[in-house]
């Protein structure tokens, strides 16, 4: 089997249109099969209010009405996955932008009204990857805005992170897949005030431990449930910090493996 | 050599909802390797006004400062392109959507500022077939939104038209292509006024007749040139007429051959 590395990307990045470009162009040269998942950052809330639309968030998660969808479909998978399409395009890396929709990629189903009605959110069903394995295969690079559908003609909003990891699990039968989360610290920190004093190895042992001890705190834990997850289901290994960490070998990260 | 068939909607169709559905409905029933290109309607107006960016155009032609390229590209590559990719898939036609940056598919150069500015304007000057022929090959159909890029990072707004008719001669190497543009009449007509009165067939030498008889109207005439450029560069046939010419063989039509 190859090598497939998955890469998220959050707003910290896509808000920065210098990081981005930075961003780009150190991941064009990546010459293993791989793919992009990029979140939304401030665009679409900036997007909103121009409109008029009312930006509703309940714990921390975006409430999409109908009004707010059209507005995460043309920021998303308009300005922000072709942009980077573009840019990409400019660094000889090929690609081509895709939602859940595109190739019938993702599959979601809307999430439950009750307790919380979330509006137009989908959770991850199903993964095809027969259209993304002809393309890796034609040394061409997916580039995913966090939208997925439910086959019955509606578009639904969906975590990317949830995204990049149904993905990795999904490819982690053709290919080993390594899952790297790009965020604005260098990984898993002991002290949340220290950058420095990042946790460089994660295992299911540990985990727990880190848990009981209180390290891991409120913010991390929904992201490490996720990066567990997708080791569970075979995953080769799952990567936590700034993006450098795809680029040099001296960048500190935290790696997680089963 | 198999038959390609190219397919350009406009802003009629993209305008109504139902007229839409029903379209998608019947174009996922066509069998042979398909290609929608779609125009963009109104919608990139209403969102234009609604964010107060102001709608300039010159001889038809919309003038494309920053603003309006981003509108452009959120209307056009986000909220519709995505939501036909959605409705094809609902009708088990499996689809992704394209700009020319996608799978670098359309390159195009920025228009040349003089005598008229148009800003971000594109004039094809390349297509790529390589990944398009591949998800051809895998019964995937390509929809593009009338967007482009110079492969130096740059989007560009691109007539729909120009994008259908440049597609159609590239595969035109590799296909017998069938173009068809749908707009809301039901062809050219030899009188304007009565739309019963469709010119069935039009080849070289009768549309030199035509243009001197004054039967060809100046809206007619830019288009009828795009079909005949396209015809001497190889695609088999062009069509223009209602959409429903694609599905019924009793509904009257424009064919243009050589």
């Amino acid at each position: 089997m190859n090598a497939l590395k998955i890469v998220k990307i959050g707003g910290n990045i896509i808000d920065d249109e210098e990081a981005l470009s930075s961003f780009l162009s150190s991941f064009s040269k990546i010459k293993s099969p791989k793919i992009l998942v990029h979140g939304g950052g401030k665009l679409a809330t900036h997007l909103a209010h121009k409109m008029g639309v009312e930006v509703k968030m309940i714990e921390g998660r975006r409430v999409t009405d109908a009004d707010t969808l059209d507005i995460i479909t043309m920021v998303y998978a308009g300005k922000i996955n072709k942009n980077i399409i573009a840019k990409l395009q400019s660094n000889q890396c090929n690609s081509i932008g895709f939602t859940g929709a595109d190739g019938n990629s993702i599959v979601s189903v809307k999430r439950p009204t009750t307790p919380i009605d979330y509006g137009y959110a989908g959770d991850v069903v199903k993964v095809n990857t027969d259209t993304l394995e002809i393309l890796l295969n034609a040394n061409i690079t997916p580039v995913f805005s966090a939208i997925t559908h439910d086959e019955n003609g509606q578009l639904l909003n969906t975590n990317a992170d949830t995204i990049a990891s149904e993905l990795a699990i999904a490819f982690a039968k053709l290919f080993y897949v390594e899952l790297y989360f790009c965020f604005e610290k260098n990984g898993v920190l002991q002290n949340i005030n220290d950058d420095n004093s990042v946790i460089e190895n994660i295992n299911t042992n540990t985990y727990q431990k880190l848990i009981k001890e209180g390290v891991i705190a409120e913010g991390m834990l929904p992201k490490l449930k996720n990066c567990f997850h997708a080791i569970e289901q075979q995953v080769t290994k799952v990567c936590i910090g700034k993006p450098e960490m795809l680029f040099s070998t001296t960048s500190k990260h935290t790696t997680i493996q089963a």
